[in-house]
């Protein structure tokens, strides 16, 4: 059985839980909090020495690690990650779109006010982190203000990877009403056949 | 004919150039510092909304961007780009890794450093980005000082867009003398057939 090692607040690894339960891969979750110190470990740095969650371990032993990697890897032949060509380029521009340029800013700045409660210490960083941030966002409205997904190729990997840290993107401060084609599209992934939203595991 | 909008000293951009070389694919180059705030002007920002290059005009039009997605469009097919399955999964870990861990410390600090001029500005940021760096290299020579390579699969894009600044660290002032395992990998990516590292351009 795969096994994944992940913190659950973390939208990186929700996307990891997510495309097993698109794919009905049955997996187990080992708990891994990195805000505490848990990817640092030696145990951990030999498993992925880059100390990060998520990681994966396959039925073969084999251990995968960078949430988009991962996701690809399990969409693979089926509908949420289009054939090679065009098609299939253009999810992958939107998932270093979102390890470049909008995971930095829109997931940085919810975990150090939810999580780490570094508001003040991070002062100086804020005006930067929310800029940028909002910059990625105006990206994602002008496509999706006039079309139901990121890519034409249906729901993909792509907009699952995005919806991880936008479907939370208050937690951080960023305000999505002037984003009404974001909005529309966070409500079209939220009810998605086996879409569980980080949002409704990390609310309460 | 492919056009490519790129910044000669940016390493996102040799990417491309790169394999475009690798693969015989003719191409026209436009010139584009982003530096000078070319990719900012309303003309660039309506090719790329993201404001970033290199962004690739393909022959039908079509318009790309995401330098290491550029790579795996151009290297589908080829021995650069391994077929689905755990070798590509390995081949795109890296490439994430690059963007997300890599990338943002050894290229920002060259950038701050030696193009905008800019070390005293950042002084507070520079022992993050270097410690970040290091901490980048670090997983690299862990990998390298084993294996020629970065996957099992031979060179791939993976070596490519990891060569890219890696190969020009130095002007960040990272000493790579510590990473013999990376000095030998950077020595073999220079033989390389067709290979043109940028630290050959952009000296002199």
């Amino acid at each position: 059985m795969v096994t994944v090692y992940g913190s659950t607040p973390s939208g990186n690894c929700w996307k990891v839980r997510q495309i097993l339960e698109l794919t009905q891969t049955p997996y187990r979750w080992v708990e891994t909090d990195s805000n505490a110190g848990a990817t640092r470990t030696a145990e951990f740095l030999a498993m992925n020495p880059n100390g990060k969650v998520p990681l994966v371990e396959l039925d073969d032993g084999a251990r995968v690690t960078e949430s988009n990697a991962i996701l690809a890897h399990f969409a693979e032949k089926t509908s949420w990650l289009p054939p090679p060509g065009l098609p299939r380029t253009r999810v992958f521009e939107w998932l270093f779109f979102e390890q470049y340029s909008h995971e930095p800013y829109v997931a940085a700045a919810r975990n150090w006010i939810r999580y780490l409660k570094a508001k003040e210490r991070y002062a100086d960083r804020f005006p930067e982190i929310w800029q940028r941030g909002h910059r990625a966002l105006a990206v994602m409205e002008l496509r999706l203000k006039s079309h139901p997904w990121l890519t034409d190729a249906g729901m993909t990997i792509a907009d699952i990877a995005l919806f991880a840290y936008t479907d939370v993107a208050a937690e951080g401060e960023f305000d999505l009403a002037p984003y009404p084609g974001i909005c529309h599209w966070l409500d079209r992934l939220r009810s998605y056949p086996r879409m569980r939203p980080l949002s409704a595991a990390s609310a309460g």
